[in-house]
């Protein structure tokens, strides 16, 4: 699974992911319209699509079938990775019947879940042969500094999902926020090379050099921006913009 | 919202919720006649119902279909509160799509949550006036000894959710599974009378003597069970059964 991600970012020269977090309240147009320009305008200069299901959930059963034909259209016309971003949680016979939606029927590359009800509620993913779940370790947002940063829970769930991508054989990877920089060294030094999900940028207000000096030269990131370019005036000039200075501090350090 | 909790609770003379984790899988006949069965063998011997999302997203478009026709039968047919079980949790603005879908369009009386990321995505829920949710404290699965329980994560939540439920006057219950009862009677002592949905009686094995040994006489607790129930030969059986038991102790400490 992570080869695909490996293959597109070295076909395009980019560690950029697209969010299509498509709020509806925010769209004159159809949706999957909205969402087709954006794919036809970034596709070539990206590694992959980042799509928060709760913008589609939203719109009831409507939404879900707009996402499905988003994921179908991703597919058909790009071999671009597709991470559904849900951060699910649940107890096992519940895990599964999420798992059968993303990993059976969407057949996604990769989801988001919250670790927090623990191992158990993450494994009945796991055992689907092409899936790969990135778990919430820190958050972008404040209320990180709520659960995640005392006690250094952050730290913890780095290392648990160290663990399991062990036994799983790297289907294991971390949501790591652009914006709590001071606590990314010490994830980076327990993370053993996992893929991190780096949301934060753009609209939420994480500085990137501030990122990749917390980095410390890891390579093996993808950055995520959703609003800042898929509701700017021009997505395709915005994503090189991203693209431009996202490599040059990911390249300088090479 | 607790109002209407309170008064299905006194009408049936019940604490019990039926969860209507109607999983496809397991069920020959058309979802949605399967739990209009459900809701008219057990609506007059209950306090609620709680529908777990997942078996209905597992189904794609047409699922979300049947989780509305589902909940406008309840609406129309029975005066239930319903609860949503979704234990969502994402940063502010994804959040409030997600709160727009569960409380304005559904308008359902509660949600579960997943509080980890912290108070910031969990107020956005919070700002619908019907509003009402349940944040996972402490969960009945063996995952959560990996990190609700280390460091007292399930005792901090409680703490935080107190304070917010001052805040939001009443809008904030906690999720207590019914297994891991060792650690219940000091979630009771930080809980400020504040509502309690518990699960993991049933199918999960929890034990009804040592649950309620461990509330030691808290009464404000909403005691779920799903598979028992619904997979059952006779559900409305098995609902007084369950109904009996749990006041048999519910009621002898009053």
């Amino acid at each position: 699974m992570i080869d695909k991600y490996l293959k597109t970012r070295q076909k395009n020269n980019s560690i950029l992911l697209v969010g299509l977090d498509s709020d509806f309240e925010r769209i004159t147009e159809n949706v999957l319209d909205f969402n087709k320009k954006i794919i036809s305008n970034t596709h070539d200069l990206i590694c992959g699509y980042k799509i928060n299901i709760a913008f589609y959930e939203k719109m009831g059963p409507k939404g879900l079938e707009i996402l499905e034909e988003t994921i179908s259209y991703i597919r058909k016309y790009t071999e671009l990775p597709v991470i559904l971003d849900a951060k699910r949680g649940d107890i096992g016979n519940t895990a599964k019947a999420y798992a059968y939606y993303y990993f059976e029927h969407l057949a996604v590359d990769s989801i988001t879940i919250n670790p927090l009800m623990g191992i158990d509620t993450i494994e009945p993913y796991l055992e689907y042969e092409n899936a790969h779940v990135f778990a919430l370790a820190l958050t972008s947002n404040t209320g990180a500094r709520d659960f995640e940063i005392p006690d250094k829970l952050y730290l913890k769930i780095t290392r648990k999902m160290n663990e399991l991508n062990k036994v799983y054989k790297d289907k294991v990877g971390i949501v790591v926020g652009a914006t709590n920089t001071e606590y990314i060294s010490e994830i980076v030094k327990n993370s053993n090379n996992m893929l991190f999900l780096i949301p934060g940028i753009g609209a939420q207000g994480g500085n990137i050099k501030e990122l990749f000096d917390s980095l410390n030269n890891y390579k093996n990131i993808l950055i995520n921006v959703s609003r800042a370019i898929i509701f700017d005036e021009n997505p395709r000039q915005k994503t090189i913009e991203f693209n431009n200075i996202i490599n040059k501090y990911y390249q300088s350090k090479e």
